[in-house]
């Protein structure tokens, strides 16, 4: 049996739909009527999606799309899917398919010790000892669980059953699409920041694929990117 | 004043995501993972389209998007803006501008007689004098109440107050983004159609957007509306 | 014909589910299972709503459930309507029914005079002479109509036609259900307050609304809202 | 190490708002205004919840709310938390708290092999060495993961990195909110039932669940629930 294993959370950004501009069409059709093209420019497009953002006018962060291809362990999708408003998922199905052998093992970088309390975590490095600790536990506990799901499955039990014995640390797949609205408030939580309003530490792992996410949404929407840094990071 | 009046109730397309591709390959990373491009092919996408529509495997037809801007008097926003699940908005305010002296008025093919109950409503054509009361009394409806509009603002009255005359058939537009999931919602309600499963008998109004409107989805997603009339006319 | 005039604007409970124990419990599951009855008292469940609150952790305030019999005008709906996520409504309908000839007209107190720019309004009170200028051309417009209201259906034209000559002050009703989270976003909005985070001034007459129910809110849910305002009112 | 192992999901109905009245009076609303509740009788509400469950008019059944306490595996959870719409959770936290040593099991009736295909599952019992594997793989693994979890915990390995060992057979629970047309959906989806419009074959856990979900909905709600059953199980 070849079991594998892999640091890499990716975010990969399948389609896209508007930019900045159509943010500020949304928001001048409150005030002025359908707007011409030729009336809209970067610069007032700034000044008015920082007002926007400010004054939590959020609908105009709407009229647009984004589907990412996320590749991650299940229990980052279990964190995931809580976000609900706007939020679309179709993922790996451990019913209808027989999962991988692909297990996520934390990389080397990947702070091990919580220093805080459990109701509020600061994650710290763990020594080199600690490192192998989890290295090698959850490469047994992966060995042993796909051997167990194999034989299983070789016994003519159902996918649905056999998959009861794999870990939350199995490699899982989803399609997830957002509006910019979502994915800032997904951003406003799942990525590490200080900002004053809201200091968030989250899940480690989360996180790496927001930041990837984050620079999706940066380079199709840098105006409006900017705001939400500008104004604490908060979604409007 | 120059009031004017319209029977123009239009949806013009601003943008869009995504077709049929997208989503059968939401519904195989179900139970394939990622697929690759060249295993896609439109006739196992129709098999598989037609399935996930019977089935009511609703998620696949989330990862697209469309934003409309439609032209419409209140009284078709208010019914419209009842579709709350993955729709957004962004209308014309009359808090925030003068609204412009332009009204509704039904052409001369709108049914005007409710042949069936208040409960169960059956609309059948009017006489031309029938015809002739609706649109005098709406001209002059809306003749009064603009003058009586414009007076208010001249006199320092604000927007919001003074626009408490208009009526419901005051001219407005809005940028409406949905996916076409909510899409087939809202046109399993908002059209005519006398499928088994669900006769509809919506307002004449709201059907003349919606049957607009699903010529574009028609265009951009044609196995998947040809699946949705098959089935019925029955959002998944 | 006799046409009816008000300034009312009412809120009435109907029903509520739940109090601020239930945000307790709901947060205390993730973090120590299921919490013993007798272990939750009043102290400790201030200060962990308080920080539920102050960190933005939104969901345990979603366990519960308020429905409102609200009575306002229509111009006053179109805007709470667009209050999608959690809310449910159902409205007196104009299809349906022959709607009663009763108007709003804001009272002497109502400011009248936008002293600030369209996009940032800032209303002051009006003259008497403003004031009267207002009540008369709103009473007129009623009259005049609900009189070619009422010809139009005489004259056996639909419901749904004959009421497009009705202004947007109509009285109208509806059922309205929300949880806290949903309500306190409401609050956060459609009230008038200086708050730093977000100072709001909302249009009167639903800023009348959401007193009303903020009382009901507060007397359910005391905890809750102390901890709401204390936060500048934002809602988690 | 005390590991132990449960074939019990439960669901615990913790609170629950409104009774069929509530969808009469909100249904009634739209056509007669506010309904003196003398004017109501069981025999009326009989047949109008009928043509509203028909005629897919979903909102009134909005009005109302039930709380539930389920105690799941993860893997059911999985599943429910793809239910987004009016639909509340919070979870035990496998970050913020140590999660105890609590494993589910099949019980022997649970159906184990899948006669069907992947996309079409069909579920029959298995022999007694079938399910004699299934037990003592699933039991193994739980030790296996559990005590390396502990390990790890004792070596100084935060909550989150640690449990990424274990299983999704993992037992947790959660409060689950939702109202009655939520629910409904839920039913229709996640029971098991052959009627004509939409057959459905549920994962057997999740199935569990859902039956006791539905005998505390058609406590709270019979005629609802009559009428749910009696239009094919289809939520409005």
């Amino acid at each position: 049996m070849e079991v594998q294993f892999t640091s890499d959370i990716t975010v990969k950004m399948i389609d896209s739909m508007a930019d900045d501009v159509s943010i500020a069409r949304a928001a001048w059709v409150s005030t002025k009527g359908e707007r011409a093209e030729d009336e809209i420019n970067t610069e007032k497009i700034g000044g008015l999606i920082n007002y926007l953002m400010k004054h939590r006018h959020g609908t105009p962060f709407e009229h647009n799309a984004f589907t990412f291809l996320v590749k991650a362990p299940i229990f980052v999708f279990r964190e995931w899917h809580r976000h609900r408003v706007a939020w679309s998922y179709n993922e790996v199905s451990g019913r209808y398919s027989v999962l991988p052998p692909l297990f996520y093992i934390p990389p080397k970088h990947r702070p091990l010790i919580n220093a805080g309390t459990s109701a509020r975590p600061k994650f710290e490095p763990g020594t080199a000892e600690q490192y192998q600790l989890v290295k090698t536990s959850l490469e047994a506990n992966a060995y042993d669980a796909y051997d167990r799901y194999t034989t299983m499955l070789e016994n003519g039990i159902g996918n649905e059953v056999a998959r009861m014995v794999l870990p939350v640390n199995t490699f899982t797949a989803m399609y997830a699409t957002a509006n910019a609205r979502s994915i800032m408030h997904f951003l406003s939580l799942r990525t590490e920041h200080d900002d004053a309003a809201y200091p968030s530490h989250p899940m480690w792992e989360i996180a790496q694929a927001a930041e990837t996410m984050e620079e999706f949404f940066k380079g199709q929407f840098p105006i409006t990117h900017e705001a939400f840094v500008k104004n604490g990071r908060v979604a409007p």
